[in-house]
């Protein structure tokens, strides 16, 4: 594999060529040659950079980028040679997939891998040294499994998928086709299902799975918990972030992503087509319906029925100012009560004073 | 290993055995069979379902389950064949141990681990392929040692555990008997011990151990510090859940519950049977009484010497109602002295009226 | 590895030669040895305490220690022998050097490693069991490879790191001198870059790297992503706790520090000398100046141009307390129209009354 910012010998692409490619209008030299794509402050002669937001173009003013991907709206503010388009950050992606390295599957099993007897592993996957294969685990053409990651007893890995290092597709697992999995992540370990019995808290058997649709991303050290009963279920589409916590029982409906350090809790439902902030905390069971839209570090400790912008940051401040503001936190019932008050009092004087 | 929900034939068991088994009142067919043990909303003729929740009373109604475990208060909600506990969730437990698979362990060392000629592992633990056994380790009777669990020099690990894949028991830590730790938790990692000199940090050695007493349960990918000089302790029948962070030097008390994504940070002590709800965030050097109980996202900036429920949430709103409510947490000292101002001036106003 | 807690032969060392070592004004017997450096409240005879918080006075009285390091301003406080520096934590993490176990670096490459051919490791490397170099990787002398670490294809590891167990040093990633990573970490997974497309997310190729200084510390189970085209960087002397999300593209300046738990979103500059506390959660593409301090579980939502302190968080309090209050925070608007209404009504009362 080649990394293409250290590859001797880069690609070129014409802009004539990227304009095909993107649907662009070009303005410039059609036959000028971009070798690589970059961003804004750091593209130098010889690179494409992309504007995708409006907010930036002071930025376009200093650069020496060969050319630029930009949206219909911002193109008067350079004299760049330009590829004027609709949506700059979705043409921005296909470029940047036209740069990428190809990482080819080369199918095989290592001999340095462990394999059950029993283990069902198709001719086009790719085994790496230092993985695991379970009793009856089944792994489909095109999936690479890389070093030291474990797919439990009877786990199966659809096709076309990348389990990365160090990962655990716990016993039973499912995970369908083209699905990433970053490394670290632990998939199907016991969810936390508790009963207390005379002050000491009794495990309760955690026997169901964890059920992972196709064209799912799941992030580095990501964790998600076997259901106790039935599934635990990722959608398809659905897009975890680094470090989040998914609780045992909890569906995630489809096209969802959520960002890092998101906690959700067991047994709760959310929909489809939402997106959660990063350090967001989702209570358990609860429902968050489809569409809702969490911001980052918000505490949600009740089911949405209604698809909006759900907010719940403490502004931040310079700590003293913070410090005079937060004690009144302590009271705010009391002012509250004090206003009433004060209103009452005034209406009484205005009353006499008629 | 055969999974229940896809064994092909199930286990089954008479409702009147059952009966016995919980010391239930059996009302219904005491010879009806049950398969599997399922919640509400998807138990079906054949599977034995239990409502713990009066709030979910209304779920059984379409219920097609063949019996149900339920309290005595909720027993008139349903015509279901049903066994009468006093507990139901504690019932439910027993039952589900009942229906789990068991999951033998299988003495013996894989040809595939790594056993440092030093290590001392009991004729009755099971070693599993790639997993690592550092110089002076030990490994008690009936211990799994998962794939990829690496056990370090000197480590103790006692009887009947089962230590997960891609899990650190770092060097010279000490786990007790019976303790289950999930995939890629990191116990003994160097604690975030720190000095500055100079405008640089420079780094403490962090010489003490991680000592996890029994029957301690730990979640996937949760980090545990171990101690400066003396020794980070996790008391017996403690749970800890998935992705949490404790620092060095912290001692938590037994039988102490965390939820997932909590932080507690170095040399605070957590007391007994306390509960920590997910997300929330323990500051250092500060002491937890015994039967604290903190909140879901809650933040604990001090001691607390008082058992009791502790919270700090900030309630979520729709985006524009939080931003028009939030803007106001900047000034609520100024608010507060406007209504100081207000209850004087209107104090004066009433003197001079009399 | 002999740890020192456990040691049969301990180290001694006499005051003298501690009050040499340290700069120090000795007090007491100079000749009395002491074998071991404890906590105040686990220090008996023979041990060596310090006080470096004077907070902690009291606590001295009760001590058995044979010596105790201490700040001139509380030298008064205790009767023990006593060596009187002028910073006693500097003080102390130079006795704790003392008295820490060596981990020789044993040099070598084991046999039960895979190294790819096309791998470059100095003779001067440790490379343990189980673990992975990948192609065109590069290891530097003195460094040490732990059981499960991957380093991948074309990832370069300075001179004299510890890169520990379960550990990931994605492609192409480089890591300078003196670093130590503390197992579990991922260092390059994909960055969670996503372009909506018609309901569903397209993936943005990764292709930067995460470029890593030297004399840096990371935690357990931390996380740190490629960038999408440019690096993610990590400067020299950074010092991240465990369970930290540093997203794509991020920038941290040299000698920050940062907490557990903490996340930082993508594309977000953290300047020089900063501190971030546990928790505390960072947006994306915003910049924090040289010097920021950051409380723990703070919300940073905007850029921060200024050096000093920044705090969000809510006190927490008693919950049936928490509750009255909170309540209010949802109409904190309200609260405030109505001040200012009071405001005007009673000003038009004082306005008649003159």
């Amino acid at each position: 594999m080649i990394h293409p910012l250290h590859s001797p010998s880069r690609l070129s692409v014409t802009l004539s060529e990227l304009a095909r490619l993107l649907n662009a209008e070009l303005e410039g030299d059609a036959e000028l040659k971009v070798y690589r794509v970059a961003p804004i402050h750091e593209a130098r002669n010889g690179d494409l950079t992309f504007l995708s937001n409006s907010h930036y173009r002071s930025q376009l003013a200093s650069c020496t980028a060969s050319a630029v991907i930009i949206n219909k709206l911002d193109k008067d503010c350079t004299s760049l040679a330009k590829l004027v388009v609709s949506d700059s950050y979705a043409a921005f992606r296909q470029v940047a997939l036209y740069f990428s390295p190809v990482i080819p599957v080369t199918p095989g099993i290592s001999p340095q891998a462990y394999i059950h007897p029993a283990a069902k592993i198709d001719a086009g996957a790719q085994i790496d040294a230092f993985s695991y294969i379970g009793q009856d685990a089944r792994v489909g053409t095109g999936t690479v499994i890389e070093a030291f990651a474990a797919i439990g007893d009877g786990a199966v890995v659809g096709k076309d998928c990348r389990i990365g290092s160090h990962c655990l597709i716990g016993h039973y697992c499912n995970i369908g086709d083209r699905t990433i999995i970053n490394g670290g992540a632990i998939i199907g370990g016991d969810g936390f299902g508790l009963v207390p019995e005379q002050g000491e808290w009794k495990k309760i058997p955690q026997m169901g799975r964890v059920v992972i649709g196709s064209d799912v991303e799941i992030g580095a050290n990501t964790t998600i918990d076997r259901g106790t009963l039935s599934d635990t279920i990722i959608g398809n589409g659905v897009k975890l972030d680094n470090l989040i916590q998914i609780g045992h029982n909890v569906v995630i409906g489809e096209h969802t992503a959520i960002a890092g350090c998101v906690g959700i809790a067991g047994s709760t439902k959310i929909g489809r087509h939402c997106t959660i902030g990063g350090a967001a905390m989702i209570h358990g069971h609860i429902d968050i319906c489809d569409g809702a839209q969490i911001s980052a570090a918000t505490a949600i400790t009740k089911s949405i029925i209604k698809p909006g912008v759900y907010t719940s940051i403490m502004p931040f401040q310079e700590h003293e100012t913070w410090r005079r503001n937060a004690v009144n936190l302590r009271h705010l019932n009391h002012m509250n009560e004090k206003i009433k008050d004060l209103e009452q009092k005034l209406m009484a004087m205005e009353r006499k004073d008629k």
